[in-house]
């Protein structure tokens, strides 16, 4: 790679300068349709504009990352330095150091095409990252006073309603400042997309603790293998984990319930599975059960710095749980071993599928804010990219549909009990029918006035409230 | 994983009992929309449906393997296997030693689920695998002559071809046998699907070639490395492994035209670059400059058994070509080195992200050909699961569109040159408007009498081309 | 592979027939030697010899493993079957299912190359494994009753304990049974040999647990990475892993005390190393730090089944105590990610270099039992491959000696202090003198009787003491 | 890691102080004794010597790396400049660039521990390299020129070879620079040494390109998988990789001649193996069959720039002769796959074992070099670091001797034929004899003035022929 005169615009985007991307075009959110459905939400189409908001050489752009390590943040960072560089001759952009709070508290690492060339190699953040430290009102000043006018902010649920509030403190302030999101999650619990980046790379290094855990668990008598990975709130690793190894007796994720004792109940199906082939390995996300361990500790709510929940370890749990039940009624000897691939899976380089998405995800959120967006978070719907405004992804989760056809494939591969009555069905199938809270239909409930959520600067010209389209 | 008496249904799918698939859901091929674009053109959804059409122990499937190796293979096979087992209580499933030819001149591999349990750890196919050996009224005679009437046939663009002539033989015999099929092609040039099986692992896998290519490279004064990929007709391995990676100077597809002598052409390029950093990287798809090899060898076409053109070997042409180049002209010593991962990447198991996507395929086939519906495939649209008739993914190729944006971000990230002229970008720009020679709102021209091409059988009361929906 | 008639000796051997392991050929212990370095310990070397002991139709062999798993238990066991059956036409070999206590509570399994073919592909043994269950006359009563006579033990350090105890019955009982060890440490703590199969591939694996320590401690400030590896009593493989990444700011081990409070005290190095480096890695063995860990629980010692301490968590512990410093002092906010790779490095298969070295172990342990040797191990000496009688290798335990070049080139490459006093160093520098406990020029204390330890069953004509070889 | 001053000594070697190797420290060659072999040749052991010959801050030290890339080569770069920079307190070292030629006609390239810190990490060398360009005077020249005193030399025979001239011109103009050499052959074809550096990996990353093999061939009828690994004159990574395996059935190596046609040759033997087991990998040592593939061509030895011998592709040699006798034929459809994974296994990083070998190499020779040796390599003998004299590495080639046990081992393994008549035993049975050319008890037939060979500069106080060390 070398870089050619910053601002000399890549000669590669005049092939497809007649191609750009039509201003109404949208991507509905629900594609499965009858003969007779109605048209449901939309959301715009990313990519490049043919009017273009900033000129290449204002552009003080600035990037952060916030809360967990997660595959691919690196290379979403060296893609939008890139995607700046090289698609617009922009050449002034900083990485924040360490977070939210290296705004106001750190100095700034200056980025450039070469700093970044192989960061996509390694795992982590090369910008450094921290959980907490948001404070709006000295990073809306931190902004101002370095003259930044594009911020990407590069986090998961609590970060983007962190962007969303500095978004609206900058509109209130006036400023000419695009705040554009890139949602990250490892667990894959932002609601609307596809799914987030890191993900796929996750589920694949999981394979190594499962393969582990079934190793040690097939070479002794009643063995057991429990292998603990990410999900606090939804069990997509755990799931998809399991349903790439096909080697897991048992996968408890957050949205299925369970009870350990009597009649149907996990200590029951353990002893029925050890007795049938002799070993068995269960996979349990972090978030599983959390009801049960609470009730063990009769402990109050923790909070920690991000305003997640701080769980316990539900694997160390549950382990100590199987091996006290079993001690303790002299039925069988067996042989537990607990797995925590956790930082192990966190702090990979992403792998070439989530490289290209990261790419993808990043060179979105570029064209957005250069188009003049804000106010938005870029991501894969259906299969496309597209601009979603920040409200939509942060006011549900993402979640496992246990009553869905994927949980099903999952209990069908595992044979595992449902541990479902008729009550937590029901509630599942509410659940089901708004995974998003999104109705068919539904009407925008924004106000269009120039300058709101999810519109552009200069919005006479361009117009438009990216979630409605009207 | 312990197997259950085949004939009890898995319980885990009464869970889901009352949410069987619509027989009316589908989904559109195109999603990205205007205001008051057209519906289009909609497959039927995959899944179970509440009306069965075979009974479970009237069932005798088999399975058959054909064409190229492909990461993934054995995971179909698995999940075909324990989906017929697992969800319909199956046990009559055979294995087609060999590719079509198997039908008819060896011996069968009775599959259960203790044979495939492991298998999908491995690379390569257990049923084994040929080319061509496509004998319509043999493999009829063989398949009435043994009782089955379920045919699962994994393979690619040819093999789909002969699964559909087997399909109107088998209608025209008026046997009740259902034909389905499940696209193979480590390429990514089927159309209509997302994606291929076994694609995201080729491109992750191709990554160690091109670091390898690199690593030589970089090493040497001017040092070169050239790599060759996987891709026939169409460059999607190359381009999505360019884009992994980061580390490619120069990117050439089938589709992308380029010329080797004078100004823009490739020798220019390589003398630049190796100029500017001292060393680069080649990445070429095995169909590339197709038209220049051939005027240089003068040689006709010749065909390969599955009737492929065969080609010969672009990497090594274009190595020696670049070699002679540098050393005739004196201009420069050169080190090249020439890489060819082929087999490599072809004979790896899947990865996890493939392994539950070949999940699905086998698992939509299973209920495809359960509910009673035959010639078709299942396929991935719009991130959604879907049987799609055999003509509509032979009919074409999926092909790279070198217009459109997936293209110009490798330009962009390569800044190679993209060697067109206005003749070159006027043929692609017709291509990007139908990339898969589907207009928008097109009629079905199929002819819906019941037995036609993707109906099902029972057709009176359910009804339906699976291509209009009318 | 192809299986030929057991009977019929493999034609490989003719041709090296005349190349027979010479009787008296002996491999030194020590190699280093000095002009007048007196001739010290030597051992036998291993290999066929031209007197085979057995008839291969009279052989009936079985095979244990006993312990934690370790890469290489299952090629053992290949090498092993494969070695008696294609080298000495031997084809009854009975694999005792779980450990000692298989010999009289389980079942055994019959093994042919067949069914070892692939088990060298797999981590874990293939007949399973457990701790204790040592009954030596039930054994020796199993392995008369089933008419076993060579008896292949593989296992650690109380394993082989227990097979000298096994070999000493036999031959009070008078039968004619060769007992062969093959020693099991992952912790690579058995003396005289140059390393433990397994080693390698531990040490290589521990590798991805350190690296994501140092991507998690890189992406915060004042990160800490904490890695447990393992290593009860010596620290090989957190020495190596150390060694090998280069990424380690401290490494801790059992043969090197330290200290965490006070002027040159861990504490103190963390704060520095943060200071400079802004994160560290640090790399604990299970087994350091045991004294100060007792003092801290003031617990008393338990043992587990096989006879080892059961050490507490010091992983845990040393997190634990790192952050309660840190908070407690307010000096420094810190972020610890503690990662416990211990089973994922245990049960994955063994590495290139491992299958090599392990196939060496097993012929050579199939060779001297053939040639009538019994009571020994099979193991590298200096390279070469030796036998070596029971009790050199259980007499002590192989440990790093700390005052070697080995651990300086480690002080020196992470730049840790060293914790010594002048007592520790006094004392280790005494161990060093006599790393295994052997002196030059060491007198063989054994009683010379045909029949004794590491002697040949028909010793008038072939005789040896395997210590002295006198 | 940071950097601490370079001019104070690291603390760690202050431990062991009092240990340094003694100087009549020697390991002996030959270490298979029987009771009155005579003492043979003996190497001195390396290590930190109390008297050093240098001054850190006069020390100028430069580094070249030669010839093709093994795995490890960046990992001894970092090495010798860590340990000069944390050991000894220099910091003038310069990287050479691109080979021998660089020293007249490039720029140098500072290294500094910062420099180096993560090189080991990747493959490759980061100071580059090239074949030949070797002019004695021209590069003396420079490092007289520039005040270099310490010269690193890495490659494999030939570049050593240049090592000697450059140590006897340096010597001849009365220069006080130490030449020290690092042994470099991935072919592991050096003899004397226990292995060289690169070889595990080599090993190691060749089970990928087999298991592909296996994976091809097992998938179709009569399918062949044919793998060339790298080995010009010696066939041990072949060898190696085929032990590792499991899965190959014939290996074919340059020490072991064969032929094609007739009885017993290699087409009768490929159709027995594929008679038994319907498929069949090969694995061929890039320098095997020479003379039959000379033959064949007809043509003339051809040099490269390096002086070794221009190979044609054995490879597709072979697998165009097999093809085409069965084509011929027409016994057999084979289906045959060729792999070429020569440069994906020169250009990766080296594994932890590698690692760690390199860093005892790179160490060795600096405490070599500071010690005042010089017209050394540092070698492992025997399992322990010791200085070898050039001459003693470059006089032979190691190879593998066919009619010793290893060999044996892997004619067992594949169950292939030997392909031997009693004349190629005979010269084989004659090579195995003296397999390094040295003789037991062989006498020094160096000339011990001061200055010569493998002696000290200040020899009046030290003494000693590293050869004989009289």
């Amino acid at each position: 790679m070398t870089y050619p005169n910053p601002l000399r615009f890549n000669p590669a985007y005049s092939v497809v300068k007649q191609y750009f991307v039509h201003l109404d075009d949208s991507v509905p959110q629900k594609i499965v349709v009858h003969k007779d459905s109605p048209r449901g939400v939309h959301f715009r189409r990313a990519g490049p504009r043919q009017k273009v908001y900033f000129n290449s050489d204002e552009v003080h752009a600035c990037i952060v990352t916030c809360g967990g390590l997660c595959p691919g943040l690196n290379t979403v960072i060296r893609e939008i330095v890139c995607g700046l560089y090289h698609m617009y001759g922009v050449n002034k952009i900083l990485g924040i150091d360490g977070g939210y709070r290296g705004f106001y508290s750190k100095n700034t690492i200056p980025l450039t095409p070469k700093v970044v060339n192989d960061i996509h190699k390694r795992g982590g953040t090369i910008i450094g990252t921290s959980r907490g430290g948001h404070d709006t009102s000295k990073i809306v000043d931190s902004i101002q006073d370095r003259g930044i006018n594009q911020v990407y902010i590069i986090g998961g649920d609590g970060t983007q309603k962190g962007a969303a509030v500095i978004y609206e403190e900058v509109r209130r302030r006036g400023l000419k400042v695009a705040v554009a999101g890139i949602p990250k999650t490892i667990d894959n619990d932002i609601p609307v997309i596809d799914k987030s980046f890191g993900f796929d790379t996750a589920v694949e290094e999981a394979q190594r603790a499962i393969n582990a855990a079934h190793v040690e668990a097939e070479s002794t008598e009643n063995g057991v293998g429990v292998v603990k990975l990410m999900g606090r709130y939804s069990g997509f690793i755990a799931m998809y984990a399991t349903l790439a190894s096909r080697d897991v007796d048992l996968c408890l994720i957050p949205e299925s319930p369970f009870y350990l004792e009597g009649e149907g109940g996990l200590f029951e199906f353990v002893e029925k599975r050890l007795k049938e082939s002799g070993h068995m390995v269960i996979v349990i996300a972090e978030g599983a059960g959390q009801e049960l361990l609470a009730e063990s500790l009769q402990s109050a709510d923790q909070k920690d710095a991000s305003g997640n929940k701080l769980l316990r370890d539900v694997g160390l749990w549950i382990s100590h749980k199987i091996k006290e039940h079993f001690a303790k009624n002299h039925k069988m000897d067996i042989t537990l071993k607990y797995i925590d691939p956790t930082y192990m899976i966190r702090a990979i380089p992403s792998n070439a599928s989530d490289n290209v998405y990261c790419t993808l995800l990043a060179q979105s959120a570029v064209h957005g804010a250069m188009a003049g967006y804000t106010g938005f978070t870029s991501g894969l719907v259906n299969g496309r990219q597209t601009y979603i405004p920040f409200n939509r992804i942060t006011e549900k989760q993402n979640m496992v549909v246990i009553t869905d056809r994927m949980w099903a494939r999952l209990l069908s591969s595992t044979n595992q009990p449902s541990f479902l009555g008729p009550k937590d069905l029901a509630e599942a199938k509410k659940q089901e029918e708004h995974p998003t809270g999104l109705l068919d239909g539904e009407n925008c409930k924004e106000d269009h006035q120039p300058g709101h959520v999810g519109t552009m600067f200069n919005s006479s010209a361009l117009l438009g409230c990216l979630n409605c389209m009207q």
